[in-house]
């Protein structure tokens, strides 16, 4: 159980590498219970986990929820519409009021920058940031984290570019912080459009060109284009965007011959990757998305440890 | 087992003090599971508990789902949007279908009074009433009820004020059944257009002024302004409600120092409730909350004792 | 574990008459867990069941879900809206996604006729079709043998009637295709505009009046009138739908005097049957549900000896 001496996963930012890599280690673990054919653990037996869901998220909640069952804990499912959220004051009246039902865990994914961290000092329980805003996302940064390991090794001797809509993408934040963390050499390649003032003060090269961005590098994450997060302001064209910035085998081609490619999902086959490349023999997005499963396993089994009654 | 012996929960009505005094008890056992680290028991093991929802109600849905799980029964929910049942010959329908899945338990809420009555007449299994249109909300009673006892002790002899939208509410009509049941004073403060016909053949002292009916009060209990059930008559406006009728420390002052504040949630903060006496030192609100999630064990407990097959 | 040799359930179609018959004994099992007090297996312990349906389905999905957790199983239910999925790719990245949590078994149902086929052959656990299209639903036909066997014994010596809106019924296809394994004798009754091109090709006798299709029948299986999938086409009125294919005394007295009705549900009261018919001594309609929970947990059971990992 050492290794991870909090209480919540708010965000990557302020691990440590050895308190990543301790997550990264129990993960490994965790893939190998998903493999067997009783694919169960009693660690949270008798524990209630919540996903407080204000955003909805098929993938991210029901990694969740199968990683919770797994361990063995009663999960439960909250969707809660934005429409019915109009204040800050019923964020913390509904955090509050679960609370009060005396849940261990409490998984919460809200569309507001820091939402997630208000939250976690008003209940009892541990918290994980399933992602807020345009902030963290930090059990995605984990899993592409465990991908990568698992194929190429020490992740501080690799160079990876993080491409695409950077600005809209707290994937792309929590990457950036953990692949730092672990000294890998992150760039990030996207239109100037696309990328948030101040990128360039968070330790990555920054690149306007995929050929430039793209060469030698060990892993291509590709974004997804947030088109729904763009109201009014720039959007470009589906047609254009593939042209410049979508992922097909002419750009691959100036990373390293044995690169591999990664996606957070959803994709949009044919904007920011084609479907060749998505499908093909360089991809590890379904690996990711069983990452996905043993990281949530492993942080939840982590934070079962600091359990205020344990 | 001894202490309740209906096979359904359909309302406070015709519940006997000892009954209800029987449910409270063993809810306070409830309390002390739902505390502990494995919050688990056996005693619905194998059972299947349906949630059937005709009305959304995340608040109470979720109360019954954790106490289902704690359990250990199968919970299964089922929410029904009120656009797809047109006609009571529907609601049976539906109920007999599922009654035809074996279920040990159907906890039921519905738009109309007088439905899970019905329900509970075609079916084999026990029901459990969630809420039925303005007439009962048994188990908020009594988790209301739970937590007077623990803050005051005997009920009997607390003066209890229900203040705001009792016409809309049946959470104060089985709070009034209970506490006559138990010999509370039992005061109903609201404006004369938001009390029912008839109030005053309920056994209860009737007042038109916040200040008249808090005086001496042991517990103020605050109701939700329900505006959406108002269509076409009187709704208040929300600052005019708030001056005359929301609880804030100068109407608070007129109850006894040592008045304990409940509201069943969610809260209208500003219109029925001043925020700083919600989350004040006389607010058991979060409690009350904590006490639903017992209530429901203890409830679900009860009749399982009167299964069918046991 | 004998008798059902396959990973997947697709349809009816290649099942021969002892596999059917196979799962049929192995539901007989099945109805008598479910009226026990704990209605508990542990055959899917640690296994992960996802219902993935991108079709509303109250009934169906509630008893896959029952079905699973009775044997066991960690049930997850996705409710894909077809909104958010406009092309067949995306089905696919949806289900490959599933695929990499490791779930065990798929329990899918969907719009397109053959999207069940496709997707099946893209993951690398055990698919159950809950309905694809107008093309099959095999675990319905499955339940509507169980309760005619329990009544009727020997299926292959009835004669069935199946009425109505047999055009867009799945229930139809994979009924004819059961009940024609088995060897029984079966008519299809309905106006020539709801009757599918080359359905004399399937081994039926075509009926075109009730009196004449439901002469001397044994069972009559009634269909629900899917006005929703009619748009633009021949939309019969109700009242008229009623008088010349609505089931009532006058129409079921052609049948033999022990002839018993069916209806797959949820019912059209009033349009294809008569209230009086749908809950008077000859309906089995309510018992199809009871067996449809128990041919679930069957298949299910069927199934997970073959699970790739066993």
């Amino acid at each position: 159980m050492a290794g991870y001496p909090y209480r919540h996963l708010l965000g990557i930012e302020g691990l440590s590498p050895p308190e990543i890599t301790a997550l990264l280690d129990r993960a490994e673990e965790a893939v190998a219970v998903s493999r067997q054919v009783e694919k169960k653990k009693a660690v949270l037996r008798g524990r209630t986990q919540i996903n407080l869901f204000f955003e909805a998220s098929t993938r991210t909640q029901s990694s969740f929820e199968i990683a919770g069952k797994r361990l063995g804990a009663d999960v439960m499912n909250m969707s809660v519409s934005s429409s019915s959220v109009k204040k800050g004051e019923t964020l913390i009246d509904t955090a509050a009021t679960l609370n009060a039902m005396n849940p261990d865990i409490l998984v919460v994914r809200h569309h507001a920058a820091g939402a997630v961290h208000l939250l976690a000092q008003k209940v009892g329980c541990s918290v994980i940031n399933a992602g807020d805003g345009a902030h963290e996302h930090p059990t995605q940064a984990l899993l592409d984290a465990l991908t990568m390991r698992r194929h190429k090794g020490d992740i501080g001797r690799l160079t990876v570019a993080i491409c695409g809509d950077i600005l809209h993408s707290r994937v792309a934040r929590s990457n950036i912080l953990l692949l730092n963390a672990l000294g890998a050499r992150v760039r990030v390649v996207a239109p100037s459009t696309l990328l948030p003032t101040g990128i360039s003060q968070m330790g990555v090269e920054v690149h306007t060109s995929m050929a430039d961005g793209l060469k030698d590098a060990d892993i291509v994450m590709m974004l997804r284009l947030q088109r729904e997060r763009m109201a009014g302001s720039f959007i470009p064209s589906v047609r254009e965007y593939f042209r410049y910035w979508g992922l097909d085998r002419e750009k691959l081609s100036h990373a390293r011959p044995d690169a591999l490619v990664m996606h957070p999902g959803p994709m949009n086959r044919g904007v920011e990757i084609d479907p060749e490349i998505a499908d093909g023999p360089q991809s590890l997005i379904r690996e990711q998305v069983e990452m996905g499963v043993a990281v949530r396993m492993a942080v939840l089994e982590a934070l079962a440890a600091h359990l205020p009654n344990n």
